[in-house]
């Protein structure tokens, strides 16, 4: 398998085994969170807007969580810039608002902050953390603990998959008819599974360890999975890698796509941003860039150069466990590259920002 | 001056040409807008949110308008996804919202539909456009025309500022006590003037003519226009180029920072966010990143390899000037590379996105 001498044997680092925990954490997780459903919605009964407040993995979390409050629960939202409240300290009045902080210890000094601003700002308050009694937990008027459990690689894996079912879960409960999900929840571990035993990413690693650049793409429900791709590409595997919707790539930055360039597209099986994802694999394939594609329908992968396939979930819940196929990917290719996928360079597992 | 023999004199692009005509475009945009601050106000009487619609250069200028918005208007602010409207059709009721679309056309078609989908759904709609009685200043409860005049060239510059301009007047016009930027307003022409003479231009085109690889960071009301000036610089001059708030290059991407990157560090010249980039700049020398400021105040300048100095005005009206010396190396380098800078490749000044 390995044509790396210094590479270590598949499924030995800290992240594949954390991968693979990835069925039996979101299983858990569900569990735990989906009763928490009515406690949702009491605690944010007569609020209007949602407004979501994280950093790095958490923050593409959240971009999946915004687009599924709008379009499921039909609730204006808002990926908060944590300037405001810990640099500004601009006091608005969030009375209308359910605040909810995404951080997986639970610890970064700034999200904690930014949730007690919220809170005296009037919101009602959220917490979504892998760490039972962390200082964010304590500070929330209810905290979602994922069930992920101890995440000692760098890179998240499974504490992101986890994050988003909270998030999804969070979101139903305030949808105008909760429930409607339900099926869906039901069949995450299950695909999960399948995603974890995904075969072709060897494939789609070579092609990546041979080039320099790199940039995701994709829009809608999936767009939050292609910037998660994008930062585990580039934080595991030290090249810079872009993510950009599709339509901000088409505002200019197609410009510089050429042949020196891999696209990675990321698309969920169904749903109204699909038609112009196949599109845009025919238009960035006649550039020269090869097209590496990650789910979709099979309109989608016959579009793309390279693939793996997605999970048969619905657009909405696609996102649980569709970063897993690249995980998978940025692991592989993290050793194929003599790379320790375990502590990328310059990295640590908090991160505090001011 | 020239080092290249096939590089067109200075000043004869007619994308030189517009980045002068910014005193006189700004001038006449506030002295048309700011007496429509009443109106303004009218208009959004009751509504306690907005929401900013925008794509490519006018999607930068709203990043600057949302963080206003929150900072000197105390507003909570978003800025939208417009597929939520345009693919998903999402029925959201934004009866307590203030909806501001942003197009320089007016002719983007998506930007349209997103303000007739707000307008549906109980919002109050502002239209920012270049162009009086497009489809866009048609379509809104009021338009705000910025005075740039036709823009011929390709890269967005006197259309940008006199956006970023019109936006300032429209939070302005919101907050608790409007006019206390009144003298700030008054000084940005001939602070735009300023920046239209800065020297200094040729040595950074020529550090970046030398590197395949720039990152842009900033943070807070000046973050809009870091997107700005690397949007520019890859569209314009056909590299890659990112633009990352400084918190999120912490959490991540800071891995990949190294002596084959050069960074771009846009600063307002005050303000809280100011120590955390003289501190980041630092911290970026030490991987051997050469370092470019633009802006900022002398400390920051100092943290820097090489600078360019920012207007004299507070950090809430910088922004209206700030990109004018980007432009201007944006110009002068696109020359250097003997590209041409009114035409990039495989740009339109109207994008149409589905």
């Amino acid at each position: 398998m390995s044509t790396n001498p210094s590479e270590p044997a598949a499924g030995t680092t800290r992240m594949a085994i954390e991968i693979g925990e990835q069925p039996r954490a979101l299983a858990d997780t569900l569990a735990e969170l989906l009763p928490m459903r009515p406690a949702v919605r009491r605690i944010a009964a007569g609020r209007r807007h949602l407004r979501f407040v994280a950093r790095g993995s958490s923050d593409n979390a959240c971009v999946y969580a915004r687009y599924l409050s709008e379009v499921h629960a039909r609730m204006p939202a808002v990926l908060a810039a944590p300037s405001v409240s810990t640099l500004y300290r601009a006091p608005l009045d969030l009375s209308d608002t359910v605040v909810v902080a995404v951080s997986q210890s639970g610890s970064t000094q700034e999200i904690v902050e930014a949730l007690e601003w919220a809170r005296a700002g009037g919101a009602a308050t959220l917490a979504i953390t892998n760490v039972e009694g962390s200082p964010l937990a304590a500070a929330a008027d209810l905290a979602l603990v994922t069930q992920a459990g101890p995440e000692l690689a760098v890179p998240a894996t499974k504490s992101y998959t986890t994050q988003v079912a909270a998030l999804a879960v969070l979101v139903d409960a305030l949808a105008p008819e909760p429930g409607t999900l339900d099926a869906g929840f039901a069949a995450v571990p299950e695909q999960a599974a399948a995603m974890v035993a995904v075969e072709g990413t060897d494939a789609l690693a070579q092609r990546l360890a041979a080039t320099q650049e790199v940039l995701a793409s994709g829009r809608g429900l999936a767009f939050g999975t292609t910037l998660e791709v994008a930062l585990k590409l580039e934080e595991t595997c030290l090249r810079p890698v872009r993510g950009l919707s599709y339509a901000d790539l088409k505002h200019g930055p197609i410009a510089i796509v050429d042949h020196d360039l891999v696209t990675v597209l990321v698309a969920a099986p169904s749903g109204p941003t699909l038609p112009g994802l196949v599109e845009l694999a025919a238009t960035l394939r006649a550039t020269g860039s090869p097209v590496l594609g990650i789910g979709g329908d099979p309109a989608f992968r016959d579009a793309c150069d390279l693939t793996l396939p997605g999970p048969s979930l619905s657009e909405e819940l696609a996102p649980l466990v569709l970063a897993i196929p690249a995980q998978l990917t940025v692991e592989r290719l993290a050793r194929r590259l003599g790379l320790d996928p375990d502590a990328p360079r310059g990295l640590r597992k908090v991160t505090q920002t001011d």
